[in-house]
């Protein structure tokens, strides 16, 4: 075990985590008897702990027996003797019913970096919108219009796309988004076509309603258009800038090829923008919205951009939808917070988002090279790495036989949580198991450590 | 005019305030001429404004030629000259297009105290939920389990309501529950029972779903059940606490009639318990879901009670109920703030939540008191008073051979703000207008004022 660093949870004293997980190590033969241990100044300082809370569970392991100090030379693994015949001594990877580390390192993609969050603004706005009168009453039932004008301008900069506040519909989350709108177009269609890999939760929603699904089929590549006109649907539901999972960006012809489609089955693409945001070798793509507001129906939301708790959702609809909507959506209340809702229209007024924006791209930009450069080092021709040019999450492609049940298992027996991939595809299959790695919410060391992990487990 | 006082907006200079509300006043013939105007000092206190504030008003309004300074004895409205025909002159009761005055006083039932909202201590816990890592991922399905434990302890002490945590649901609002019960309930259940008068919103969101909708005739006394034995539906939803808008409890016999009924009809009880903690002459009645929890599909809501912008509520299901719902949602985004929730959690675990039920119940009974007194000094025989034994609201029906449109129109050129109680009404009616007061967010002074107006308006 050479060059060990590793992170901290924050539910249980430091001392403790750090002696649990050399406990576990040593016990599950990664160890091995007289490894030496890192330097206790050195894993201090990879973990930004004290020297002395590393001490404190090194000196706890000498205690139990697991390890020695060797003087200056150092801490060294013992050789423990089988106690139990279940416990210890037999590899984490020969195990049948292995105790389960705890979590160490999630790579969760549903999360955000806490780090740099703007916790200062943040709760200077929030703290002055909790003295505005307004913040007293019950909120409008389409959003609150300031909040409506900051996403209106924010999408003509950033997006391309010219809607009134009007126009735009505010809600919690994509898929109660798509909820409503299946309430609204479900008298008029009655099947959709999804991507196949695409996004579950999307598919959740138009099923929610019984729709018919059609699958439209994409690759690593991009999509596969050649049977686009065989299909029914007159729905389309898409995420054309990054593709959900692959991460491929759809090329403007293959844009216009959709909007042709659009407008000769006089149906509407869904376009789902989820975190357009983030692209680290180039300016984003307009959206599709900007190229035919009429034909398209653009989802955007402030999950993946600021914060996935906020709840924070919004719909651009054509003018015959949105009409729909309103009447039929006029007479129930707003579910997202008020508070937040005003919070954000001043925090987008103060120009705090869009250095947001600026700020996180960078720092997810680094992160997001810090996994690949890791994954390369570690894991090298064993993987092939998906979507690595935008995004808080990429798709590892492992070439073993092995299914991703054992690849999330064994990563889980070692501490690490990677995510399955499989829930994304319909009929479209890949060759080999993939798993999703989300960073966003981890550190350089945690990445590091996480994917040094992986290699122990899965090689 | 003698006696004025009123209240003023938040979002203009005071003076200004106060000098264009004279101004109207002088203008619709409602001062008139040579009347004198109220005393610096006095007006500044009743106002809780400098005199100098009230003094700057009244010299704009010298300057401009509206009244006079007649020294020691105080200010004195002037005559004065018709400019344009369109303008000033004609009292406003007379006028076809009247100008409306700015709403002075909002008699809203959809807000909150202000004023009294635990701003201190809503603020630390908001602040310190916002540097825990939780804050930065999405939220479970069906709420936070924190919240919803805190939920289940607040329903046995305060409701009497025994139920797991893990049967309560969270959710946005009243509606968005009863939207997602529709779901559940729609393929076993094809009609259902409202009050009548009731709940508008909630009748909304039953023919969201086109259910047949029958009803239950209510009156101030309660309601009518003579004719339950005779309806299909297997469903009612009621408002037992407090009707809403009349505001009755519903006796114990009748509480026990609906639970024997929906057992004989193997169907549910919606039991919408939005206001129960403001009860003023006795304690809150236990929720029917107390007596029977199998049969009672019970709602509650924070809007009323903390804040409605915060948008959080909850839903308690019978175990049949529960597995379906968590089967149809399980793949679905909670819509309610992870921030909110976390941080109405640890509110509550500091029994912050029970002090401030505590606080405002008080706070809102003597508001109540206000409201009716001077109701009752104001408009004397010329009302009856509903419902002021709880809620947040009260309903004046006024003995006048007019329409409840008239009233509101003519309450707004006199810058008040009433609601209509028509909406309420599906097949019953009232024999005489009727309008709803709301006051939670009124001061004492604003309360006063707003009668005082409606006085003028109305008589």
């Amino acid at each position: 075990m050479k060059n060990t660093i590793f992170a901290l949870k924050k539910d249980s004293p430091k001392y403790k985590q750090i002696y649990e997980q050399f406990k576990l190590w040593i016990e599950g033969g990664d160890i091995l008897p007289d490894e030496q241990l890192p330097p206790i100044r050195q894993l201090a300082d990879s973990l930004h702990v004290s020297r002395n809370t590393t001490l404190t569970a090194y000196e706890q392991l000498v205690a139990e027996g697991y390890i020695r100090g060797e003087g200056r030379k150092g801490y060294f693994a013992n050789e423990l003797e089988p106690l139990l015949p279940q416990e210890t001594f037999i590899s984490h990877k020969e195990k049948k019913n292995k105790p389960t580390a705890p979590a160490l390192i999630n790579f969760r993609a549903g999360a955000v970096d806490q780090t740099h969050f703007p916790l200062k603004v943040w709760r200077r706005i929030a703290n002055q919108v909790l003295t505005l009168p307004e913040s007293f009453r019950y909120g409008e039932p389409f959003g609150e219009i300031g909040l409506r004008e900051q996403i209106s301008k924010y999408l003509l900069q950033s997006r391309g796309v010219k809607v009134e506040a009007n126009a735009i519909i505010v809600g919690s989350s994509t898929q109660q988004m798509l909820i409503h709108l299946g309430h609204i177009l479900k008298d008029d269609f009655s099947s959709v076509t999804v991507e196949d890999p695409g996004y579950d939760g999307a598919r959740e929603a138009f099923q929610f309603h019984r729709f018919t699904i059609e699958t439209l089929p994409v690759y690593e590549t991009g999509a596969d258009f050649s049977q686009l006109e065989q299909m029914n649907s007159q729905l389309i539901y898409v995420t054309p800038s990054h593709h959900s999972p692959y991460g491929v960006s759809m090329p403007i012809q293959q844009r216009q090829t959709l909007i042709h489609w659009a407008d000769k089955m006089q149906g509407y693409i869904i376009e789902d923008d989820y975190d357009s945001e983030f692209r680290y070798t180039q300016q984003p793509f307009p959206a599709l919205a900007s190229i035919d507001s009429a034909k398209v129906i653009y989802l955007g939301n402030f999950s993946k951009s600021f914060l996935p708790g906020i709840r924070l959702s919004y719909m651009v609809l054509p003018q015959p939808l949105l009409n729909r909507y309103k009447n039929q959506f006029l007479h129930f209340e707003a579910t997202t917070s008020l508070l937040s809702q005003l919070t954000m229209a001043k925090f987008m007024e103060e120009g705090e988002w869009s250095r947001h924006i600026k700020r996180m791209r960078l720092v997810y930009k680094r992160k997001m090279q810090h996994l690949v450069a890791a994954l390369k080092e570690q894991l090298a021709e064993n993987i092939s790495i998906i979507g690595e040019q935008s995004g808080l999450y990429i798709l590892v492609k492992v070439h073993l036989k092995r299914s991703e049940e054992w690849l999330i298992q064994q990563a889980s027996s070692y501490g690490v949580t990677v995510y399955p991939t499989s829930l994304y595809f319909i009929k479209n299959n890949t060759d080999e198991p993939m798993v999703k790695l989300g960073f966003s919410n981890l550190s350089y060391d945690e990445i590091k450590l996480g994917v040094e992990l992986l290699k122990k487990a899965w090689l």
